[in-house]
């Protein structure tokens, strides 16, 4: 005996959430249906609604309902600086931070050769001709003070620099190990004002 | 700065699962939509289905999509025997123990003054009928051994016994502060074997 077929099916999608198991997608059933339809019906439509409207902004990588994401197209802020992070998290907690009014570029992950995340699949080709078309000033490299983050950081400046463009990392007061997200906004203003310019 | 609409509605949607806060929320989302956005789609389909489709069983009010359940319409069951739980999840445990071949009643939660959960809003005054107009031979009580499940088999053994029928309570097998759900089968089959009669 199991659950009636459409319990067993929504227990069986919510495992697509990461961090569930089969008891929290059980108990995550059961909980929405006895005391939180309206919750569920609004999942629902939040969800259709975001597969369906987010995209990729075409220039910067972050998730937007847009074609320019509304960061790309703002004229007051600094578009000849541009901060590369790893995921849109990041970019929310350098926005918070209140402490850079430059432009981004989303990785949307780091290089990871063993799972076959070369430069292409997190977008660094198209970044190279946008930098260079653009005569961007400065790239400030944001990636997560981890191996693949540092690993990341090395193989752009080993890009740019050669191509004549300022490349910075921002200072570790980022602890080591850490994910950029998890970081409070004074921290990470600190980390970017104590930015050191990379040197070959 | 936030996240775009639609990343910002379906966060917040999210956060209607229990156990899930602001940071979860976060991850679930950019992880839907940067990795699994088909798992995303099928999750809001299955909710969809789920709240539209899923009642509760006129008799026993065990989520189903029919109007009465499989477990009380099957005539090979033993009918006059009443097996009396608190959730879904328990009727599933107790299945799945393969020791039980009567039939259930499915409180959908327990007597909670507190938060004024009283016998009605637990269905007890339409089961004291089923039990009489039956002619029902026994009910086992298999509430949590929680005080509150303590509290709930009290009364509804105060309210059968006087109207003739024989009530039993599962053995204490089941560790004390437990939760029935997550006790394994063989305990269950052990606690069912050895339930004794409730005497006035
Ligand atoms: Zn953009
Ligand atoms: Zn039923």
């Amino acid at each position: 005996m199991k659950f009636s077929p459409a319990l067993t099916e929504l227990i069986e999608a919510l495992r697509c959430l990461p961090g569930v198991g089969p008891k929290s997608a059980q108990r995550m059933c059961l909980h929405l249906l006895e005391r939180d339809r309206e919750g569920a019906s609004s999942l629902a439509h939040a969800l259709q609604q975001a597969v369906e409207r987010v995209d990729h902004c075409r220039r910067c990588r972050n998730f937007t309902e847009l074609d320019i994401c509304e960061i790309c197209a703002d004229t007051r802020r600094d578009h000849s600086v541009i901060c590369v992070v790893e995921t849109p998290a990041d970019v929310l907690a350098v926005e918070q931070s209140g402490s850079y009014r430059g432009l981004y570029f989303v990785l949307m992950g780091h290089l990871s050769p063993i799972d076959g995340i070369g430069p292409a699949e997190i977008g660094l080709d198209r970044f190279q001709e946008r930098v260079v078309e653009e005569g961007v000033a400065e790239v400030i490299l944001a990636t997560n003070p981890t191996v693949e983050g540092e690993a990341t950081a090395y193989y752009l400046t080993d890009m740019l620099l050669p191509r004549g463009v300022k490349v910075s990392r921002i200072a570790h007061g980022v602890p080591l190990g850490g994910e950029l997200e998890y970081v409070d906004g004074s921290t990470l203003a600190h980390a970017f004002s104590g930015r050191r310019a990379v040197e070959q």
